[in-house]
């Protein structure tokens, strides 16, 4: 098969987590794999209010998923299909975890017309603190230093 | 106390989770508190290298656990201590979990400082897609459009 050929089977199957977790009343319509090697390695679909987690979207479900697969923190030379575009928090995840290629079926705006809006999400991480809607101060930065000293002089830590 | 105070005390123990985490080995130098009537509702650290979970930051963490606690995947009328100020993975979540306040300690500039460099992950985010480090295609928006349908029709669903 071709790159195409596999992209869509593989979006058709992020597409049926989706319509799965739809059917089981497991959260919003949003499912993903994770594809290494044109094998799946992890797999998710939205469980929002199914686990009372508000982070368990379909990337970021399948990407904890791939990792404990693979037994890494990195997801070098893999591939994510997700039946929508990520959300800034899911995009924040995916970069994290590093894979090679992001592949998407509906867009942003196709999920803001069935009510999930991110793009306000990504509107407010784009203002400065003090213009965001969720009030936000700072305290105890020197407090907070204090942490960052210990971590540049620790010797044998694991990076990431 | 009056809210300063608070705030002091809370952020403290945020920095306090911290430096548990680095001690134990457990990840990165971030901790993160939530509180709802000056109560702990939720708590966290960095548990990216230890667990092979690249979303596992405080924030994250805390958020999943404070949501556990509460029995609800909403943060009202909660306030979030982070050691440091949120990546925009975490923001993302925090977003996601709706809590009142948000209270950090370090800010961003001074986590680039120890080689946790968030603002390469802003920059990209607020990129148009064909210009973003990991190449990302769209494929299958048709089927994709098909589940969006599925739930804008499902009467019974719970929204969020």
């Amino acid at each position: 098969m071709t790159q195409s050929e596999w992209d869509l089977h593989f979006i058709k199957l992020a597409i049926a987590r989706a319509t799965k977790g739809v059917k089981n009343e497991e959260g919003g319509p949003f499912g993903a794999v994770i594809v290494k090697d044109n094998k799946i390695v992890g797999e998710g679909n939205n469980l929002v209010t199914s686990t009372n987690d508000p982070t368990a979207h379909a990337e970021v479900v399948a990407i904890r998923n791939a990792c404990k697969n693979v037994n890494s923190f990195q997801l070098d030379g893999c591939t994510i299909y997700t039946s929508c575009e990520p959300c800034p928090m899911c995009l924040g995840a995916i970069y994290w975890a590093r894979p090679s290629r992001i592949v998407y079926a509906c867009t942003k705006q196709d999920a803001a017309k069935i009510d999930f809006d991110d793009q306000f999400i990504y509107d407010e991480i784009e203002l400065p603190i003090p213009q965001r809607k969720i009030p936000t101060v700072q305290v105890g930065r020197e407090e907070g230093l204090s942490v960052f000293r210990l971590w540049a002089e620790k010797e044998d830590k694991t990076e990431y």
